[in-house]
């Protein structure tokens, strides 16, 4: 790994989640100095960006921006608008294949969030910008496949002073894409994250345990199940992994 | 024109500037209803979101939304961040071909205003987006050449709902794209543009009054003059065009 002062810049996208941390990981791995970029957007589980600051904290980053954006005006999504997420759906459902987009659906998400990474690459001289995508498990979430990636990375190319003045084309980098959770999960033990601050539920409980039930928290305890590896966070309600029956193993 | 009932969903980002309020009449003339989009992005100039408003109100849009977005943690511009705007620059350097960009541009302005533009288009069901970017007078600005509107769209048509299920393509619509300023205030006129509510001043003094000297008014009286009629605006300090000249005219 490279010394921060030698270490060619990236951005980052960090939700706080089991995937951006890999991400994290990965980037940091490849020796980039991080520029970490999470968002508050009137999303309901704000402790997202607590387990974000810590995260980012945790594994040293150049700096992390937290920006605030309003995407509640636009309504229509169970993130951000007062819908009841979905609960103890049938996994097997969840695919691209069913072209289904899920109700937790937010307009035109990915495109906001890597703009704003467009412009923070711009200030920060990034030619790099990482974001966890997963197009086998994002639940049919059209900004999430890898033909739009590829389009916004043609578009950032175009949009900024680089794509005037010539240098280095600018990369999207979405190491996860075509992971599956559990892949995602053996490549983060693998580089040494520690998935215990890490939050992926949609709907946690007051003291910010995960509801276990929601599409969120299935992916990722099935991903763990199938890693043999042990989710270190807590549930609040998911079969033999309450927190009573965490505290007596 | 078609009665707002039937009339098709069109977004519209109005900044309250002479380009954006010419393709809301070019946007209505065509019959679309008009969902308008203004933002506040730190800018000095907050002016322009009443000038906005007022245009809204003026010309019977849908609905017109203000966003507050932060740039200014991406800092970098003159129009975010306190740099001196540059005042009575030669009008013949402002050309794409110099490849010069000025320092009045903002790290991914449009990609960020565009992404909410798509966003508000999916709730509100519109495929058609109106910005008024224009390719001439620009500046050089990175985001306002075809091929970059192009690619946005392309992206756009692959990042939403649209996108995964199929039907209408969404277009990012630039009427303005490929004509001068004299071109674009004889359009307005003949479609009843009433110019004196508009704002283009980078720099605009405390009672609002434009200071004739930034690249913005420069390139707008430029307009006016060559389209042989008179700006009925405001200004502090154009030659000739002084708040008492006027009033006595």
């Amino acid at each position: 790994m490279k010394s921060p002062s030698t270490a060619p810049p990236a951005v980052l996208l960090l939700s706080g989640g089991l995937d951006s941390t890999t991400v994290l990981a990965v980037a940091q791995h490849e020796g980039f100095a991080v520029h970490a970029l999470s968002f508050r957007y009137g999303q309901r589980h704000a402790t997202e960006i607590e387990a974000a600051k810590r995260i980012a904290r945790n594994a040293g980053v150049t700096q992390h921006r937290v920006i605030a954006i309003d995407l509640t005006v636009f309504g229509g999504s169970a993130l951000t608008a007062p819908t009841p997420v979905p609960k103890d759906r049938d996994l097997s459902s969840l695919s691209l294949q069913a072209k289904e987009i899920p109700v937790t659906y937010v307009p035109a998400r990915n495109t906001i969030f890597l703009s704003y990474a467009l412009a923070f690459a711009e200030v920060t001289r990034a030619t790099d910008i990482f974001i966890g995508v997963n197009a086998l498990d994002y639940s049919g979430y059209p900004d999430c496949r890898p033909e739009y990636i590829r389009a916004f990375e043609e578009m950032a190319n175009l949009a900024t002073r680089a794509g005037v003045e010539g240098g280095t084309r600018l990369a999207i980098r979405t190491p996860l894409i075509s992971l599956t959770k559990a892949a995602i999960i053996r490549l983060g033990t693998s580089l040494g994250v520690d998935y215990s601050a890490t939050t992926s539920c949609y709907d946690p409980a007051e003291n910010g345990d995960a509801c276990g039930r929601c599409d969120a928290c299935q992916l990722r305890l099935k991903g763990f199940a199938e890693a043999g590896l042990e989710d270190p966070i807590e549930y609040a309600t998911a079969p033999g992994r309450s927190r009573a029956a965490k505290a007596t193993r």
